[in-house]
């Protein structure tokens, strides 16, 4: 079996969340002790913890892990960021020696740190959190050819998908959340945003680290010349991925895919996530039903794919670093969300039945 | 010496928070391995805490309390609220036993629930998480005189202060967050934002629990007579609370201008303890400066609070139930702040200073 067949086989196991346990949720927050609809969004989110897990009220996560999916990029030799490659390869060891933000911000939340190298550049020291699934030692540039080829953007999903799976089913992790690494990754992620939302460039490019207005006219037009190039066709995404994405956008799609076949809920960072999970929504349009907004990034295409995706993000804290920093920030959300349907007294309880 | 001078001495006590620590850790964060400004709103909250604690980096709050703060008010007798009175003796009753949601949500972050009662008017069972500091069974109809005495604010206020500066100095406390609980307690809400913001009470007043259209124009009217009444005047803001205020307020006051007089950051709920931000505010200003807005309460007067206060909330969630519960939920935040400035590496540090 090839393997982009393994990556349908893989979509046609996420089945749709649970529609009855959705539906049961909302009539237990009626019940509780408190006046209706007061919780706000947490009360609409713990219902679809709810559709997700199945059952009503649904379990509290208790065991989050963060998925960082590391690449390099071909595009990057056209100037669309002023960081050196190395950045990539240096920061994937700062995320095992536990010095960067999403580090902080994961001890803060209680959850682990997983790196995966689908596609870095640069020599890598081994460490008990880092993967290794390099496909490619970065992609070609998206703008002069495809980024790779079908079956390296394949390899890249089942990666992603690999690590979920195992973190899920041996980890005991019951709360994914996705994030990234990669210098020029929000190049891509603006190339399928746009190819898979149909909004020009213009709108779905941003400053990513906080490049210059020349850089950023340059970024455009990249991504410009690279969706005329390719003339990516949405209703074929993994070709998409291969034309203009990158190898840790397909592994997030994977972690996406593989979250909702094993019925995890899966939290999104920022705007490389949110283009990898347009192309997890193409490949498997139930698995958006796994899917949380964990935050809005500052970068334009993100509102633009979430709002093509129905998702609303938790948090709007004008962050745009990646990492999965912003997705993590949402943890407490989502668990909160859920312990509330568990643990809370009803009205009757207190006698106001 | 008069209750009345012994909050003026706890006004007196508030000292500035520190802006060298404030521009250290503005330095900091552009030192830090990630590109300038990627944290977003993370980076201002973060130097905001070192400049509460006089140091950069600041200490990571690892010990947070929220004080609910309940009480009874007169003005119920007008029909501002469809709930009985008894709905708050039970509700602290639900907070004890850790039935409610904001004790789901101390749960999830980590944080103890400390309740505090300042005027129930109903019998109350002791319990170890109970303090019991009732200075009347409920205030008096604001609309028909005031709400309270002088004094008997200036109580409220200490008891709330005494609250907090128990949890800080014996428990070890480092990070307080304020609720409240008391039926119609929006309506005295809705009046102390309009005396110390002047804006009109249709601006000021929303549904609370989520009452009907006829019951919202009658609680606007009420508000509107209250002012009337008294003529509040914001220079005196003991006498704003005794006339138009609640216990709960005044207590919430209370642990605001102790928490600031400790260093200690105090993170504000909904509606309610914006109001009696507004009220800490105006004995003290620089008690601002340890205050942070946890979310943005769906009631309307909650923006126009905030927006006098200049203060930015971290969360937006359609929330309007009290209790601490959005509050609390910005608990991790503001610990990823501090964290981040604390643990991150620089970009020296990863050999590209």
């Amino acid at each position: 079996m090839s393997l982009e067949d393994r990556v349908r086989e893989l979509a046609v196991e996420v089945q749709p969340s649970g529609e009855g346990a959705v539906a049961e949720a909302g009539e237990r927050h009626l019940a509780l002790a408190k006046p209706p609809g007061s919780l706000g969004r947490l009360e609409g989110l713990g219902a679809r913890l709810a559709g997700m897990a199945g059952e009503s009220p649904p379990p509290v996560p208790g065991s989050p892990a963060v998925v960082v999916c590391a690449g390099d990029h071909g595009v990057l030799d056209r100037g669309v960021s002023p960081w050196p490659r190395e950045v990539t390869a240096a920061m994937v060891g700062n995320f095992c020696g536990g010095g960067a933000a999403v580090n902080a911000i994961a001890r803060t939340v209680g959850a682990r740190v997983s790196v995966l190298d689908v596609g870095v550049a640069g020599e890598l020291e081994r460490h008990p959190s880092l993967r290794g699934a390099r496909v490619r030692p970065g992609t070609d540039d998206l703008s002069r050819g495809p980024a790779m080829g079908r079956e390296e953007a394949a390899r890249a999903v089942l990666a992603g998908a690999g690590v979920a799976e195992e973190l899920v089913e041996s980890g005991g992790v019951d709360l994914l959340v996705v994030g990234d690494m990669g210098i020029a990754n929000t190049t891509p992620a603006s190339a399928l945003i746009s190819a898979l939302t149909d909004h020009p460039p213009e709108e779905t490019t941003g400053r990513g680290t906080g490049i210059d207005d020349e850089t950023l006219n340059l970024k455009v037009r990249v991504v410009r010349e690279a969706l005329e190039l390719h003339g990516p066709d949405p209703a074929d995404p993994l070709g998409v991925l291969a034309a203009v994405g990158g190898l840790e956008h397909a592994a997030i799609a994977g972690v996406i895919l593989m979250g909702a076949a094993c019925g995890v809920p899966v939290i999104l960072d920022g705007v490389v996530s949110n283009s990898a999970a347009l192309v997890a929504g193409a490949l498997a349009p139930d698995s958006l039903g796994y899917v949380i907004a964990g935050h809005l990034s500052v970068e334009p295409g993100a509102k633009i794919a979430l709002d093509h995706l129905g998702l609303e993000p938790l948090l709007d804290l004008d962050m745009r670093l990646g990492e999965g920093t912003g997705g993590l920030l949402a943890v407490p959300l989502v668990q909160a969300a859920a312990r509330l349907l568990v643990e809370m007294a009803t009205l009757e309880d207190l006698g106001f039945g």
